[in-house]
């Protein structure tokens, strides 16, 4: 289900030699508030400079996105044609070009072609219509499928729908970012409100997942509520705003399993959760080191809980660890404790490495702050697939 | 050739299933000084902790390393396991605990086979011999050759030889430290002159490379000098000890290379040079993300020269880097200016990323620092050999 007062739209240009849509169009009926969150990578790509001064405007009323040419690296011309498709999109929905928000992702340095978009622009606002499908395969590049989900919650009274949809894939570590993902809803709120809900939400989940440890050029989330619930504008605190970012981080927390569960080439999933860490900091960083380590993640590949590797990225993480206080746990069994190897049989440890989800529990017993992470392994599949991204 | 006054032992001690040397001796026949650099995980393995308590004492007679077992998160009985073969060793040669140095290398959390390294010590100690071969199959693992090498320099007239081996292969990323290296010198140097050379050494050459991004629990470097070469006591600063620094770092370049070439699963290696650096940690932060992305990585496995990746991990190093300042050379061939690719003929690019040995060069126009970094692709081998290491 989609809020009330959104349409979509998606056209075949053939940014790639592809059979499928390409460029995708978010249109609200009214103006909406917008909220953003955008790479933290320097080398930003042209959409997401060109966004980061549009998310600025008072309202906005469209996104427009596409795969196939990530437009980083392309210069004063790529930050050109963002600007371009801005303006005739905005041309099309008699709208500022400010009010439009333009994401792009795919092959980096790749040319902009802007010829193809110059010609879809039109089309794609002449053929908005209620369904998202065409937009949620628009994005996609090596996604296998589409990813999308919503949340229902009642706000004032009123019924607020969220829906959202991201690509992921490849290239994805946080700080924010992670990938490219779309967020509406029909809730009534002020800009500045809409953005400290998104910050929260986004924060534990898309902020907290990683595929490969490479934070890409192009990562954004935009967030669109347009106000179509009626509810009265949400204020920041009380019970409202609670459940408003509740629901808005479940969509958040779905759409960021499903782009780990469909990373290139993966084939298992597994959460590390940090406790007792001496601070926020800490537990972040021990949770991030074991996410990234290339040894967990094949070995998680293999179903070997080989928990060493673990341990020893916690040990270089540049936190404080004292692996003589260090507890490690798969699923309730205790793998490292006091130092070694607990006297639990090894197969009970490869059984929960063997699942679909592995959950693991890491308590370095130096205080009381705690984090977690999502990951994903490192397959054979994942090198093949990016040894000739580009071919 | 090996310097005078050292010799070496090997053994099949069966710390594995394989048909090997896995425990190894190297004794100088009179005291030596000696110099280490240990790896900067917390999580440190017991020869390591042992190691860095005997590199206390002013002399040093011997060095014992096994592969198969990294005696790491083995706890207090690990300790007293490490602690024991340089006991029992010690007794053999006649010489202190403390004189006897000690390295691991295998699967993290095994147990110490004590009762392979009691038996296999005293016969270590009577068959010592001039050949170093089997001393340096001894502390393989997944490598697929011994790695060694030796360099000799005329100091105050004398004629002095270093010989150094080393292994490598797999959780291999600096700070220190990156692999074991055991390297003798018939130098006559005092202790403190000598940990300053190996340091000197170590910085620019072990200390630059990387394979997966996982520092190790148990990387060392022994240095060991007796003197036997006759020359006047080497001291800090001056002509004799910049060429005496000069043939270790040639030493541990080699070793370097070697490692880095025999990389777990490794088809082809790069080196990264940063260049006009506003100061020498940015120009370390950009070198290490570029040389640790597995995109960058993967793409070097390819042979495709996707110059966005190098871009886009500067971006994220940390580094305040410019995308619009930055330049992005393959071999002699510009890919990378004004914030967009280069008119080049992709083809030349193409070429360059399919030599055995890739050179990037990355200027980033800010200041006046550079560093560089060694690295290797990921290939579909190097998942293979991580699934199942233990198996």
């Amino acid at each position: 289900m989609t809020p009330k007062g959104f349409s979509f739209s998606a056209i075949k240009a053939k940014l790639k030699k592809w059979d499928k849509e390409d460029i995708g169009l978010i249109v609200s009926d009214t103006p909406c508030t917008a909220a953003a969150v955008f790479t933290t990578n320097r080398a930003k790509a042209a959409p997401v400079l060109l966004s980061m001064k549009h998310i600025k405007a008072k309202t906005h009323r469209a996104i427009i996105a596409n795969s196939g040419c990530a437009n980083a690296g392309t210069g004063k011309p790529g930050y050109k044609n963002a600007l371009e498709t801005t303006r005739l999109t905005a041309r099309q929905l008699r709208c500022r070009a400010s009010e439009v928000l333009v994401a792009s992702t795919g092959v980096i340095g790749l040319d902009f072609s802007w010829d193809k978009f110059g010609t879809a622009i039109p089309k794609l606002a002449a053929m908005l219509k209620a369904s998202p499908a065409g937009f949620t395969r628009a994005i996609m590049t090596t996604d296998t499928k589409p990813k999308l989900t919503s949340r229902g919650v009642t706000i004032g009274g009123k019924k607020v729908a969220i829906w959202g949809c991201a690509k992921g894939s490849g290239m994805i570590h946080p700080n924010m970012a992670t990938m490219l993902s779309f967020i509406i809803t029909d809730v009534a709120v002020p800009k500045a409100v809409l953005q400290s809900a998104l910050k929260e939400a986004a924060d534990g989940t898309f902020n907290r997942l990683t595929i490969d440890g490479d934070t890409s050029t192009n990562d954004t989330v935009f967030l669109l509520a347009n106000g179509a619930a009626g509810n009265a504008p949400l204020s920041k605190g009380g019970a409202d705003y609670k459940k408003f970012v509740q629901a808005l981080a479940a969509v958040c927390t779905t759409l960021s399993e499903k782009i780990v569960g469909d990373g290139e080439g993966v084939t298992r999933i597994a959460e590390i959760k940090v406790e007792k860490a001496a601070n926020a900091n800490e537990a972040l960083m021990v949770a991030r080191a074991v996410a990234r380590s290339l040894l967990v993640k094949t070995a998680l590949h293999g179903g070997d809980p080989n928990w060493g590797r673990i341990i020893c990225a916690a040990g270089y993480s540049g936190a404080k660890v004292d692996q003589g206080k260090m507890e490690l746990y798969f699923g309730k069994h205790a793998a490292f404790k006091n130092g070694a190897q607990t006297d639990i049989d090894e197969k009970k440890l490869a059984a929960e490495f063997n699942k679909k989800r592995v959950k693991m529990r890491l308590v370095l017993n130096r205080g009381k702050a705690g984090d977690r992470y999502l990951f994903c392994d490192i397959s054979h599949e994942y090198v093949t697939i990016n040894s000739h991204y580009r071919t």
